[in-house]
C-alpha cells in the first residue's frame, strides 16, 4: 500500500497546498475562538499533509474500522490542526471547525473521544506516545492487524519521564507499527527547549534506546515523504521522525517568535493572505485494506475460584485466580503490571494466558497508558500494581476519564496492615485519589469469595474501576457463590437493639466483627456493614442503618481524608438524610514498621478501637 | 582529599573483609527481623564499602554539616544495607540493628529520616536520583559547597520514567557533583530486568544523555575504586557507575538465584559462615573539610505587593508577585518550575531572583523530586505547575510526607474557572490530592491580597503546603494589610437572621457573595464564609455557622470528592456538632471547552446555583 517512489512536482505542490489549508484553517478556528494554540499547529502542518494524503490508512466514514490506523496528537494543545485536519478529509464541516472551544460543542481545547475519529484525550504532555505504545503492542500481539500507530509530539514533551518509559518499551517490543513524529520547533511554552534545534540530541538519545531514528527538515515535503516510507518499511524497530521545524511557520508575525504560544495570530486577515488564501479542498484518505478481523482468543467456561468459610485468603490471591478464571471465560480480558505480578498475584493469568499479559517493568505510568491504548480497540484491560504505586499513574488516570476509557486498575498491598515494609509500600491515600476520578468505582472486599466475585464483575463495569486487595491472608465469611452487585453492601450483623452502626471495608471488616462480637458480650449490639462499593456506596443501607442507630464508626486502613468515612457522611448528612452522629476511624499518624496487627492498633483502627469508639458514644 | 593512586594488596583485602561484614550485617538484620530485602543489599556491598572508606566525605558525628556529601539509596529496599553501613561507622550499635523492621524502631522497612544520617525517605523505586539532582543543584547553585552527591539505584528502577527526567535534567546542568551507582544485579522482584547483565545497554543510554558512563565488574574492588576516582574527577558532566552484580552475592543458596527477592536467607548460620564469619571492624569515614560555609544570599525588606478593593486581579498574580517579594526578604526562598512560569507567574522571581530560579521543562516528578532533594539542605522550596499537573507527581509528594520534607507547591489554572482550554488542562481533583497527604496543608485564596499573605506565609509552615490558585482575574475584597491566619476563615457577611450559610473558597467566594445580594433581595439572610484554609479548616466558625442557621451549602470548583465539601462534613457530623444539613454544590459531570462564566454555570457552582440550593433548603 505504501508509496515509496520520488514525489513529482505536481504531488509536492498539491500536499504543500493542502498544509497550507491546514495552516489556514487552524488560526481561523483559534481566531474565531479568541484562544488557543496556533502556532504550535504551523509547525506540524506539512508533516500532516504528507501523513494525510499518502501514509495513513484510515476510514472516516467509519472510524471504528478495526483495520484502521491510529493517529494521536501527544502533543494534543495543536487541537487546530487536528480540527483542520478533520475538515479536509470531509469528517466535519467548517461550520462546525468554526465552533471550536464554543459551549456545546465537541471541537474542545484539547481533542477527546467525543468526536468519533479521536481514540484518547490529550492535552496533558507525554502521554499520547505512552497510549500509543499501548495500541502498537494490541496491534502486534491482539488484534494481530497490521494497522499502524502514528503520534505527532512536541519537542517540550520529551522532557517527561513517561515519554521515555515509551521509548524504552516501544524498542524493547520491537514495535515496527509506531511511528513518534517529533515536532522540534524549539520553542516551547515561556521560551526556548532544553534542546532548541538540535535534533542530533533527540535522535541520539532514542536511537541508544533502540529506535530508526531519522532527522529532518520538518517543512521539505520530500524528507518528510522519504521519512513515512522509511517508518513504513523499517522492521523490528519504532521510527521517530525528528523534524526540524518553525513554530508558527507560514505567519511572519508569529514564526520562530518568542511569547507567541498558545494565542491567535494577530492579524487574522494578514495571516490567511500569507498563507495563501483560504481553500477548501477536500483529501482522500486511503481506507484500510477491507475485510481486516482482529485476531479473537479462544473462550471457555467461567470457572470461579471457591474458598471455604474459615480458611484464610488474601485477597490479591482471590483476584488473581479470579482473573485467571476470567481471563478463561472472557477473550477480550488482558492484563498488565509493573514487575510485581508475583504480589499483585497476576502471575496467574500470566501463566494460564501469557499471549494476553503484558509486562512493563516499574513503569506505571506507560502501564496506565497502554491500558487505555489497549482499551481503544476494545480489550478489557485490567492494569495492577501495588495500590500506593498507582500514584505515581494518577496524572495518566485523571486523563483516562477524560478519554472516556474503560480501564480496571487492582492497588494490592493497601494500607498499614501490610506491615514490616512501612509506609512507602502503603497505600493510604488510593481511595481518595480514585473516588475523585469523574465516573468512576471503588471496591475494596474483604474476603477471597467477594474478590472473586467483584474481579469477574469488573470486566463489564464502564469507565475506571479500582479494586483495592490485601496483602495478608483474611478469614473467608461469604460462601462460595453468592452474589456481590457494585453499589451493594452486605449487613454481617444487625439487630432490634443495635445501638451502633460500624460501616467497615476490606480488612477492617473482620476488625469490626471482632468488636462486634465484644460489645455483644459487654450488652452492646451494634450492626455491621461490610460496604465493598465505595463508590457507588450503598446509600440506602448506610441512611437505613443511620435512621435505626443514629450514630455511625466508619473504620478504614486509609487516612483520614476521602475515603470510606467521607463517603459515608456525604451520605448520611444529605438533606434528607436522618439525624446522626458520624465517628471516622482512619489513619492520621505517620506508620513505621512493625507487624500488621500492631500496625492497626497503632492507627486505631483495631477491634479494640472500635469497641473504644462505639462505647463512647453509648456512653456519651 | 581523593585517593587516585593504585590501590595495594592490603587495602583491597580490607575493603574485601569490610563489604563481607555489610553483607553479614545485612543478611543478620533480615533475618532477625523475618523479612527485608537481603540479597538486594548483597549485591551492592563491595561498592559501599570502597565509597565509605575511600570516599565519601561525612561526618557522622555531625549529619548537618553543611560540608558532608550526601548518600541515597534509591533502592530504599536495600535498608539492611543502609544499616550495615551505620553500624560499620559506629553510628547505631548491634543491638540497635537486629531492632530492624521491630515496632517502635526507627530502623523501619525503607529507611527514612527518622534517622539522622538519612535525607529522604525511599522505597518508591525511581525517587532517589531525581532527589540526588535537587541534592546536587543545591550544591553547585545554592550553598555553592563540593560535597558530592552518591546515589545507588537498582537496575530495574532504571524503567522508571523519573529516573530519565533526573539524567536529562543533570547532564544539562553539568552536575559533575553526581554520580549514580548502578546496581545491576540482573533480577528484579519477580524475576530477570528487561537488560539484564547487559551494562552497554545503560552505557549508551546514559552516555547519549551526556553523562560518563563507566561500566564495570561491582565485586572488583580495584574496578570499583578506579570508578569512584573517575567520577570525582570528571568535570562538568554526572558520573553512572555502571556495576555488574549478583544479587544474593556471596551466599550461596540466593546468589543469582530468581525468587530470592525480598525474603531472608533461607539459613542465616550456613550465610554467616559461607561470608567469613561475623565482624564488628568500624570504618574511619573521612569528614569533610572543616569550616565549610554554605553561600547566603543577601537579604532585604519584605515589600508585599498591595492590591485596591475593586481592581480585578487574579490570585496567580498576586502569588508570583508576593513570592518575588518574599524572595527579596528570605534569602533561603528557592523557585522550581515546569516550564509554565509564565502561567503561573512564577516568572516574576525567576526575574529578580535568577540564581534561586530552577527551571525543569515539562518534567514535574524531577521538579517536585528536586525541592525535596533542596529542602534537605534547609532551602525552603517552591514549585509551581498547573494544578492539574501535580497529580504527575503524586507519588513523589506523597513519598515527600514521609520524607518529613517541608515543601510548598502551587498549583495554578484550578477548576472548571479556567474556561476554554477544557478538562485536561483543569485541577479537579487537586484538593481531594493534597488533604490525603499526612500532615498536608491546604490553601485557596479568593482575592489577590489574601493570596500575597498566604504566599508569605507558606515560607514557615512545615510539612507539605498546597496552594491553588485562579487563572482568571477575581475581584480584590480584601484591603491589604489584613491578616490571613493558616487554619483560618473570613466569614464575610453574616446577621441575627442568617438561615443557611454558604461556604465558599476561592473562585466561589465571589459567587457566593452575588448570590447573598440576590437572597437579600428576597428577604433570605444567609452566612458567607471565606475558608481559604481548606486544611486545617477553620472548625470553630464552621461549626458556630451550623449551630446558627443549621442549614449549610458547601460551594468548590473542584470534583464533589474530597475537597471542601467533605472538610465541611467531617468537622460538622463530628459526636459534639450541632444538628445540621449539608448540601454540597462541586463538579459533577465532565466539562469541555467554554468561557469560564458559563463554565460555573454549567457545573452548578455559580451564583444562580447557589441561590437555587439554598432557596429549595428554606423551602424545605
Amino acid at each position: 500500500m505504501t508509496q515509496t517512489y520520488a514525489l513529482d512536482a505536481d504531488t509536492t505542490a498539491r500536499l504543500a497546498g493542502l498544509a497550507q489549508q491546514l495552516r489556514v484553517d487552524s488560526v481561523r478556528a483559534s481566531s474565531t475562538a479568541h484562544s488557543g494554540h496556533p502556532t504550535s499547529s504551523l509547525s506540524a502542518a506539512d508533516l500532516m499533509a504528507v501523513l494525510l494524503a499518502r501514509y495513513l490508512h484510515y476510514d472516516f466514514a467509519n472510524p471504528a474500522a478495526p483495520g484502521n490506523d491510529h493517529l494521536i496528537f501527544s502533543k494534543g494543545h495543536a487541537s487546530p490542526l487536528v480540527y483542520a485536519m478533520l475538515k479536509a478529509c470531509g469528517a466535519i464541516s467548517d461550520d462546525e471547525l468554526l465552533m471550536y472551544r464554543k459551549l456545546g460543542s465537541r471541537l474542545e481545547g484539547h481533542p477527546t473521544p467525543r468526536l468519533p475519529w479521536i481514540d484518547v484525550a490529550t492535552g496533558s504532555l507525554g502521554q499520547g506516545l505512552p497510549i500509543g505504545v499501548g495500541l502498537a503492542l494490541a496491534g502486534k500481539r491482539l488484534d494481530r492487524l497490521p494497522y499502524h500507530i502514528w503520534v505527532l509530539c512536541g519537542d517540550s514533551e520529551m522532557a517527561e519521564g513517561s515519554m521515555w518509559e515509551a521509548i524504552e518499551q516501544a524498542a524493547f517490543s520491537g514495535l515496527d507499527n509506531l511511528t513518534a513524529i517529533i515536532d522540534v520547533n524549539r520553542l516551547g511554552q515561556r521560551g526556548p527547549t532544553r534542546h532548541g534545534w538540535d535534533t542530533g540530541a533527540y535522535a541520539a538519545r532514542m536511537g541508544a534506546f533502540g529506535w530508526n531514528a531519522i532527522e529532518i527538515d520538518g517543512h521539505d515535503i520530500a524528507d518528510i515523504d522519504r521519512a513515512y516510507a522509511s517508518a513504513r518499511a523499517t522492521p523490528r524497530q519504532p521510527t521517530a521522525i525528528i523534524a526540524r521545524t518553525k513554530k508558527g511557520r507560514g505567519v511572519s508575525a508569529v514564526e520562530d517568535v518568542e511569547g507567541a504560544h498558545g494565542k491567535p495570530v494577530p492579524d487574522l486577515d494578514q495571516a490567511i493572505r500569507e498563507l495563501g488564501g483560504r481553500r477548501d479542498e477536500t483529501v482522500k484518505v486511503q481506507p484500510p485494506e477491507p475485510g481486516q478481523r482482529p485476531h479473537v482468543f479462544p473462550a471457555g467456561e467461567l470457572r470461579l475460584p471457591e474458598y471455604q468459610p474459615g480458611d484464610r485468603v488474601a485477597t490479591r490471591t482471590a483476584f488473581g485466580q479470579a482473573l485467571a478464571a476470567l481471563g478463561t471465560a472472557r477473550p477480550d480480558v488482558v492484563v498488565l503490571d509493573g514487575e510485581v505480578s508475583d504480589s499483585t498475584r497476576t502471575e496467574y493469568f500470566a501463566k494460564e494466558h501469557p499471549d494476553r499479559f503484558f509486562e512493563f517493568y516499574i513503569a506505571e505510568q506507560q502501564m496506565v497508558a497502554a491500558g487505555v491504548g489497549m482499551q481503544v480497540r476494545k480489550w478489557a484491560p485490567f492494569a495492577s500494581t501495588f495500590g500506593a504505586f498507582m500514584t505515581r499513574a494518577h496524572d495518566f488516570i485523571r486523563m483516562a476519564a477524560i478519554s472516556r476509557a474503560n480501564l480496571r486498575l487492582i492497588g494490592s498491598h493497601a494500607g498499614v496492615s501490610i506491615g514490616e515494609d512501612g509506609p512507602s509500600q502503603m497505600a493510604l491515600e488510593d481511595l481518595a485519589m480514585f473516588r475523585a476520578v469523574h465516573g468512576s468505582t471503588v471496591l475494596y472486599p474483604c474476603d477471597a469469595n467477594q474478590a472473586a466475585v467483584l474481579t469477574v464483575a469488573m470486566a463489564d463495569i464502564r469507565g475506571i474501576t479500582y479494586l483495592r486487595t490485601t496483602r495478608g491472608e483474611t478469614p473467608v465469611i461469604y460462601p462460595p457463590g453468592e452474589a456481590f452487585a457494585v453499589g451493594g453492601s452486605r449487613v454481617l450483623q444487625s439487630g432490634p437493639a443495635d445501638q451502633v452502626t460500624i460501616v467497615a471495608t476490606g480488612v477492617t471488616v473482620h476488625e469490626a466483627l471482632a468488636a462486634a462480637d465484644e460489645l455483644a458480650a459487654d450488652g452492646i449490639g451494634v450492626r455491621v456493614i461490610d460496604a465493598y462499593s465505595v463508590k457507588p456506596l450503598d446509600a440506602a443501607t448506610i441512611l437505613q442503618a443511620a435512621a435505626d442507630t443514629g450514630r455511625i464508626v466508619t473504620v478504614e486502613d486509609h487516612w483520614a481524608q476521602g475515603g470510606l468515612g467521607d463517603a459515608v457522611l456525604e451520605t448520611v448528612e444529605a438533606p434528607d438524610g436522618p439525624a446522626s452522629v458520624v465517628v471516622k476511624l482512619a489513619v492520621r499518624d505517620m506508620p513505621a514498621s512493625a507487624t500488621p496487627a500492631e500496625q492497626l492498633r497503632a492507627a486505631g483502627i483495631d477491634a479494640a478501637a472500635i469497641v473504644a469508639a462505639v462505647a463512647q458514644l453509648v456512653a456519651g
